[in-house]
């Protein structure tokens, strides 16, 4: 029998299709957090977006896509996300073995301009023939070409919907009118968030919040209401509640490898006491050996599930 | 990590993609058979072929789909398949639960010809928008109408692969051509197969072949090579081999209620020590109350994982 | 650099686009008659023609489809030929190995219908995408239904030649018009071949002809031009005359499984000698265990090639 | 039967079709290095890409677009590669005797603007209609218009692979965001060539890298990982390595020709030694008299296959 | 009988389809110029291109459209080419009486860009319902808009190629890269031919060539291999040669009206003497009354044949 709180995530999903629920039932009732509304994602679009040496060269086996399939399989993640190559290159071989997540737009560092534009590079016939339960797209808010994304964004949310298939997006604040310290402001990310919920996502991928305010007109509203964010808690809390009063799954991004595991834990258990719904973990993970990078999973996992204070 | 007995599996259909392999991989991979290799698929399309009250009046809390929803994920079937309407009735409630097969063609009896011709009632796109892991399809070989089936059937099973379904075809011999005793003669039960298979069909449901042999070119060549089929075991030896040697997956139709369990137990264990993959069990299950058709169900499956001799 | 003989023969199709010379070139250059202008594939559309146990229980491991692709590549024939399922289930284990025929209709025996129309059950994409370098398709000339399959023939040829591939035409009189004796009859065969070449096949497969004449009319033209039919060579030699004077490519098939090889030979010498291209032989290779199978084929090839009187 | 090394190699491919694993094994197992696993290519797109005089006046005969067919075919490479006209100036010539690229697009230097992008000049239906087996298409990472050809280029992938063919990336970075310098430079290098295999391409052409590391955090990452990068055979392996750990092809283009033949042999010999796959030499060999670039072509694949140190 | 060199120059075209064949045949065997291999045609788009004043004031019967018709057929043009108005004005009125080619894209000067893009004025299916063998397209190679209309030309000749026409490039660099000189230089004509032919076109319009060099690199490599080009009949050469080493059949534009017939005639016979394929001539014809044009396109005419020294 399902796990009644998958059933209650569900429910705040009753616009969509039964398609489109059994693929987010997918993911939510797959690995060591099935059942438990919490997910752990492994993503693995660096080499596209960073590089290879950036990405890898700190742990060599993961030059192979074969590897991020093992890791995120023996980790016991929800799913595993990355883009159309690294997909092809296993999705036979790990069939039927985790989720995945076309990751369908991406973006290089070779042309690093202000105001980025990612480029399609999947689409929803490829997420159906490699058999994935959920297509992935990022937008830069803040970028001057944010609304060819959102565009492009929503006609493949739609077009996945109408084939059964999930939708997450990475809503990444980014473009010349943002400062680097607003691209991880509450207001900014919480704004972030919002925006991803208006165009139809069902999971949306943050990063962490800082206590930072962008926006004057956001910050005179904050402060007025007295909304608290001095805990990572705290700030999350206003994410999530940004996403449609919680009725839609926030993860947050762990970004670049912390220098310290207990930095990394703390961090997550400031999500999930915010009531974040989970962490989507790549350098952190992937940029170490496999054992250490297993450890660190089982923990996280641990903390999401609450085995682990 | 997956069973080897699945991957051996999968191996046999190396031209799909890996969507495909995916829904195939759902199907091996689910209830209390998941990774034996066998499945046991509750099927229940007898309200549109042959009327609601003879097949549900008996235990009328069947005559409400969720009812069928509830029976094979509490079974722990492999997979449920019904019609379009169905399928819908329970979808989304049961998002998730268990793997679907979305019965693409359907006959009734109120208009019952000798060369019959299922209509079409459903769709890729409904399988997709549904969830559905597979599609299925009847073919009647040996109908005047077998022609038009056939090229649906390929259309269909083209369309499923394309977009990453598995394929199920309900391969049943009758029309004309063949006597009431010939549909389930050895012979023509092994053609009805062999054509499903090269049809493209990923998994073949026939009935439980007899010793009777209808063609006379076919007897002469079955008693030529001496092909046993004294027993049940013999015969389902004979129609798995008929299916590329065995490398398609061909379960095998439970029929009309049987008076006794033990029976119906004895055709299992015929069908399993024949290298049968499995049963479609619908009204031995279904047409009795649902306790005792638990425990049925609970036998057969045992039976077919080898717990029980 | 390619032999004269394969340069004059692609010289017929000119009209033909690159594609399709280059998947002609393929049929000509492969195997153990390359080059010669002479052809041996191995079809097995037996299984769905005849039914199994009929087509493989005198030799259980033609069962297995991967059994005729290490057949056909294991002899060195020119190409491989069969229905959907057949090839799909080896071809991407043997991608590269030998050219593969898609045969695009098949009929079964379940309803054996005096005028018999087969089923469509393989398309021009399925042949892409198995990577086949010809499709084949089987007209029944002097079938009630004969029209149906001209138009579905002619259909898939324009849509092979638009897509660079080759197209392979079974051409088998056939249906209440005709006798028995009339099926294999010099003037019915070689209008066969006629019809399949004015719809535009590259490659005509006929029965070897009878000295017996169907039609009156044919009788009095054949009569009065004093046509050479005492000996198969003289009758072969005016089959590939009724196919454009020899300009396009005609082979001849096997038929039913010989009582004696020398009988076979016979007639493989008589085809040679009277301008045939080669022979499809299916049942006189896998219904034999395969060193014999590789025997025989070898013998025939040798009489193709000349090596062998 | 085919090599065991052509088979591992279509083993990283698994997501694909037969017909797109049958048109890599044609590159593979054509030409003199057939079998190996190795692959020379002949390329010829200089008249569009660079104009006429400059890629033919040196060597007259070359201006002739049969010239090239004959040079690949008579040196034994893999493949011949050039765009649309270059290829129906022969494709009916030569058809069947040597695997054809179609190079998908072009561009040329009488606008030559520091960001550039490439106009399509061909289709997958061109591809066919040709006889290809496989497309190619260029991309300029780093310049502003990536965005546009990743998409461009992802597109044309995914209806190659949806038709059997192969597709090859030219990945060249090139732009303002780029020094001169950095179009080679091994971090450069190795994310063009991680970009192509994230696209999809299944063969990737990049230019040998040389020591230089352009972007400061790449240097970070090679730096502390002690990547090796002396050598030509450290950067290539570097690169290979970048390409899904080896998992995909990757040739390397022989650039502008070369002083002197021995400096070009030893890059060969670099690359092979650090795991390149092969080279797709133009200049060198067409813009020097037809008996010398055979003479070195000859070399060439002695070095790659082993035969000469 | 066809004349030998049609046959020779449509050797040149065995990609195409016997419908291209025979329009391109409708090119060479109409006319006063029928079967010798030359061509002169009457191209009438400076109405759209100059503006009707510029074009026909000098000249008021060449106002009506009916004029150029009549002008083409009695001076035995092999084919007339115009855009879609002018040609619907007289298409019915003079159908059969001259090949017609359908100017399908045009440029106006009420704008007058300097890095010109054309509008597509015309189509495929307007062509065939107009009756026309070839269509025509112009290109601007130098032009920051290049791209686009490569990729529309590329487009309009794949359709005209699948519908049996011929497809005509003009080829006219132009745009803010060259300068004016550079228009007509020897190497950036000679790149244009060469741009044109990879595209696909049959027939190539270039404007004849000066001594001049534009392009550094190519000045180097056209003096190292010490390309004549003093004359008019050695730059067409060489121009000749960059298209395709003269398989491609190249014509050369009259240009504006010139002060001296007899220099006209002068640039006829280098044209002639280089290779040249014939000549488009357009205001040196009706810009001048009807019987000066006659005699001036009878005396052209004779200097092709050769008749005329």
């Amino acid at each position: 029998m399902m796990e009644k709180r998958v059933r209650e995530i569900l429910s705040w999903y009753a616009s969509d299709n039964p398609g489109t629920l059994t693929n987010l039932a997918r993911l939510l009732t797959h690995g060591k957090l099935a059942g438990t509304g919490r997910l752990v994602i492994l993503p693995v679009d660096q080499g596209f977006e960073h590089g290879p040496a950036r990405s890898f060269a700190v742990n060599p086996p993961a030059y192979d896509p074969s590897y991020h399939f093992r890791l995120a399989i023996d980790a016991g993640c929800n799913a595993y996300a990355a883009p159309l190559g690294f997909l092809e290159a296993g999705a036979a071989e790990f069939a039927g073995e985790i989720p995945l997540i076309l990751k369908m737009n991406n973006h290089d560092v070779l042309h690093d301009e202000k105001d980025p534009l990612s480029a399609v590079t999947g689409s929803v016939r490829d997420a159906l023939r490699l058999g994935c339960a959920a297509v992935g797209f990022t937008i830069y808010p803040g970028s001057s070409a944010a609304q060819t994304m959102y565009q492009q964004c929503r006609e493949m949310i739609a077009e996945a919907k109408a084939n059964g298939l999930a939708a997450v997006v990475w809503s990444y604040p980014r473009g010349s009118s943002i400062s680097k310290e607003g691209e991880t402001a509450i207001d900014v990310v919480a704004y972030a968030a919002q925006i991803a919920a208006q165009l139809g996502a069902h999971v949306i991928k943050v990063k962490p919040p800082t206590d930072h305010i962008e926006q004057p007109e956001a910050k005179k509203a904050i402060e007025k209401a007295n909304v608290p964010r001095s805990t990572l808690a705290d700030r999350v809390r206003h994410v999530v509640q940004s996403a449609f009063d919680g009725r839609r799954i926030v993860i947050f991004s762990g970004g670049a490898t912390k220098e310290n595991d207990e930095t990394f834990y703390e961090e997550c258990r400031g999500i999930r006491d915010g009531g974040g719904f989970g962490s989507i973990i790549g350098r952190n993970s992937f940029q170490r050996p496999r054992d250490k990078a297993l450890a660190l999973l089982s923990t996280v996992m641990k903390i999401y599930s609450g085995e682990m204070k």
